[in-house]
């Protein structure tokens, strides 16, 4: 589904790593967008029960998992190195929104490795590290509650990565996945027999007796034309119509039975 | 920085969730992205202090959440409710992208209240739950792994919602219709009421002497939902409804009218 030999070429790197559970969870949220290169900066417990539980499967990626004594380990031939910031620093870099970085990290990811930088929970970046990166990107955020949990920014980023990727692809042709029966949407023809048909009916029941039939048709028909109607639909539509006929015909026949036999007492 | 008063007619509804450490999550999350209002339909444990100790912060969110006995409850006064899905459904309504979905979102949300709703961890949203809903919205994922923790997929639909605020996607879209008399779009009470009474009318004309009640009524709930009903046209399909049994009743009367005539000649 995503371009996976571009996608392996991107690193997650948590550095000093506090809650075990984070780093599950990050796993977690990797796999469910398709990346899979985690490495670890001196984690403060890894492996443990909490980070596996919170991986939820993620098994693989958390095995796999580098464990890295410094921040030059981690970023062993890596042309670009994008830090995550809660916030614009001092002296700043320009900070880019993840919308914006993504495209060109994926387009980096292409022929080289890249790698996603997050600090600790706690403080984020240190300057050491910021100054390892060639970009930052901040997700934004509200101003009076602007701390992410780490596990969900893992999220974000990675989400954003695959859409960068699907994109690529044409976000089109992902809505219509091949799998995915597509409805037949009813035909001209089919539309204007059920609108003639719905007509007849509200004439015969006598709907129109206090209703403009135009412009009440004209509304019906809006109503049914955003819905773009299937051609199945069409027929369900249809089978109440006649329905109903029958119903308003067994009621008139009935009426006109108890009426006969009124007129023959 | 964000639309509030837009983002405070976006309802974050959590259907029957197990863990409360999740609920936390999500409250955390929501906040971070300028949300606040959470309703939680039958959560197993709330409050609880494991959400406590993931909100990290966002008591307030916690504080304010309404818990509701059923979805009716969380749904009310609602004009547009988007389900979260995790796949294709069988018989699927079109499943919208975050990055389609949330511009309209928040349009909506500009002048009326609309809702989020995720299900439970273990099985998202069930087959009723996902006919409340006008929208169907899948995060993309990987194919071999696409169950994202339920936090991480308020993070993103959040996220996704703060952008759009952002970058005024969606409010633009909205301000440059605002000269147009925007149609009034019926409520969830509204709609409901009328999905109640076609189900009654197709009942007494006998329509369901044929049909699966259960399939039929699914395959018109979604038909309807597709074309998002405004309040003037749900009270045209209730007079076509009114119309199609009263002929029954003017009948009835006028034959016991006439029956009464009888009696006394």
């Amino acid at each position: 589904m995503y371009k996976q030999n571009h996608l392996q070429n991107v690193r997650v790197v948590l550095s000093h790593t506090t809650h075990p559970g984070n780093i599950g969870a990050a796993a977690r949220a990797m796999k469910t967008m398709g990346l899979s290169r985690l490495f670890l900066i001196k984690p403060r417990c890894f492996p443990d029960p909490q980070a596996t539980a919170m991986a939820a499967g993620a098994d693989d990626i958390m095995e796999n998992a580098l464990i890295c004594g410094s921040l030059d380990e981690a970023l062993s031939g890596v042309v670009l190195t994008v830090g995550m910031t809660a916030r614009v620093r001092g002296i700043s870099n320009e900070v880019k929104l993840p919308r914006e970085a993504m495209p060109l990290v994926l387009q980096q990811a292409a022929t080289q490795p890249v790698a996603l930088l997050f600090g600790t929970e706690m403080s984020g970046l240190t300057n050491e590290e910021v100054s390892r990166a060639q970009m930052l990107v901040n997700i934004p955020s509200a101003a009076d509650f602007s701390s992410l949990n780490l596990a969900a920014a893992v999220q974000v980023m990675s989400y954003e990565l695959a859409v960068a990727a699907l994109s690529g692809q044409g976000i089109a042709s992902y809505s219509m996945q091949s799998d995915v029966p597509q409805p037949k949407i009813a035909t001209h023809e089919q539309v204007e027999g059920y609108m003639a048909h719905l007509e007849k009916t509200l004439n015969e029941i006598g709907f129109f007796v206090t209703q403009n039939p135009a412009r009440m048709m004209q509304r019906l028909r809006r109503l049914y034309a955003r819905s773009r109607l299937e051609a199945g639909e069409i027929n369900i539509l249809r089978g109440i119509l006649s329905v109903t006929s029958e119903y308003n015909a067994r009621l008139r026949k009935r009426y006109s039975d108890e009426h006969s036999d009124v007129s023959q007492h």
